[in-house]
């Protein structure tokens, strides 16, 4: 008999995406469109001329109609994307998710205004992206070591996740790890040590979570915790230390205790391991990219490509 | 007129040690002697063993004689080390602080025992090896990325520091990078950003002790914070991000804030950027070096060698 898995993946036909060049090859020429909020930033006009001239997704630029056309010219790319005059952070916040909740934008893309700002346009909700799940960030890295993705989540959104969000985390990476073409991917709840230890709180809802999931609480995915960072990722650690189990060696994502340890994951993958990285913000309506002015140019485009798979396969449901 | 940090330089004869091999050369033919606590213990006694074949310390092992025995005998190095006789890890503990205290060894070893069994024992108020100081943890590692030694701490000793003991963290780990003939080392307080927010009161206590740093109730380095991870270790993230200051772009210590964020930094600079890592138990008499199974030879090797440079100039105060 034929699982409603096997159909889901016949259905999509997913191959599991291991690079961001794959990501990039499933995602050219969908003609997916991005909506700038506050495009007087040069560095997130050129994220997005990159994104255009790579052809992974076209873009509307919402700012103040002077700065964003003298910064077209600035680059010798006038006339290459169609600007939406917005003359303040907030109207431009507004137009942006507006554009995308009506459909004629798909990703909302934050330039030169506030997170905070966009984020109160996002929650509208009359005209927002409220999808009633919780907005949580996730990073892809392109862990050249282990030879997959590997998902950090959440070091950028929520600063200390309770256990009911760390659930609502879990099903966001999860169902991005789906649209990857990873079925069924191994959550490994991380934290200093892989013993459970009352001292430490993060341990104890490390081993909540992996029941919740052996309760059928969480699906279509594997969970598991507290592990460590090494023997999460690494077979050998795992083996040395004994730590057995379907996720131990060899988890797709890392759930975090909290934004601080989040954010030191991907930006250690980032400066140290020279892992290309990516970013995206899940559980609105629609992805929202929010790069940062030091990432680099090709982890800038990675966001923007994670953005445009966000959305690749809900058409077809 | 010559300062007094002058004075210390030209008395210590001290050249930075920017490598592992450096601190080899350094520590090495010093005749240091460790007290490995649980010598039953195969890869323990393997680590030693690489340690007196390099020339960087000598042990006595600690433990059930006949186990003991037997493993050098399964290693073929019967006769190399002189073993001392304990009947249990509580009774090998006391003997190695002892033996440490007493002065017969300099550097005590975690080998088979409980870290809580072991610690007892150097908490002892007539034998023990208490120094008054807060005992904390430094991870030494060979960022061949920055072309120094990144110190991270703490992240295997304290599980949540209070201010005061993110105080007596730095000063300790200050007091390391002095020994390694940096006499100046500067020390970023990191954090998910780099601006202080008030939900996120580890970037208030990252302020807190840069204003500390300025009013001199810290000394003999530089602190700033918060700052972000990478705007903390790279200049250029720094620029773009226009954080400003002596530490920014330049750390030598990332004063992390909880256990869990700082072993992940360690184990992802491990597991990742694959750089070399030693770690190290600071603010006891002598040096405590706890290594686990899944390191690394060389990681191993790096540990006693942080061990041995640990004591190496005590000698000369």
């Amino acid at each position: 008999m034929i699982s409603l898995n096997d159909v889901r993946k016949l259905w999509r036909g997913g191959k599991r995406v291991k690079t961001f060049d794959d990501i990039f090859d499933k995602v050219r020429e969908r003609k997916r469109k991005i909506a700038l909020v506050g495009a007087e930033d040069l560095e997130g006009i050129k994220a997005v001329n990159e994104a255009a001239t790579a052809g992974i997704a076209d873009a509307l630029l919402i700012g103040d109609e002077k700065k964003v056309s003298d910064n077209l010219k600035k680059l010798g790319i006038k006339g290459k994307f169609e600007i939406v005059h917005a003359s303040s952070a907030t109207s431009a916040s507004e137009t942006g998710v507006k554009l995308v909740s009506s459909g004629k934008a798909d990703i909302l893309m934050k330039g030169l205004v506030k997170t905070s700002i966009l984020l109160k346009a996002v929650l509208n909700p009359d005209w927002g992206l409220r999808s009633g799940k919780l907005l949580s960030h996730l990073v892809i890295a392109e862990a050249k070591d282990y030879d997959r993705f590997i998902g950090i989540t959440d070091g950028g959104m929520i600063i200390r996740p309770t256990l009911e969000q760390k659930v609502e985390i879990i099903k966001n990476a999860v169902g991005f790890f789906h649209k990857m073409g990873n079925d069924n991917p191994k959550v490994a709840c991380i934290a200093a040590v892989e013993v459970v230890n009352s001292s430490m709180p993060e341990t104890v809802e490390a081993a909540q979570l992996a029941t919740m999931w052996k309760r059928k609480q969480i699906t279509n995915c594997v969970v598991d915790g507290p592990l460590g960072f090494d023997n999460a990722l690494d077979p050998r650690a795992a083996r040395i230390k004994k730590v057995t189990g379907e996720v131990a060696g060899h988890a797709d994502i890392l759930l975090v205790p909290d934004i601080h340890s989040g954010n030191f994951i991907g930006k250690s993958m980032d400066y140290c391991a020279h892992y290309t990285i990516g970013g995206i913000v899940l559980g609105a309506k629609a992805p929202i990219v929010i790069i940062s002015r030091a990432d680099k140019a090709k982890a800038k485009l990675a966001s923007i490509s994670l953005g445009a798979l966000a959305i690749e396969r809900e058409d077809k449901k």
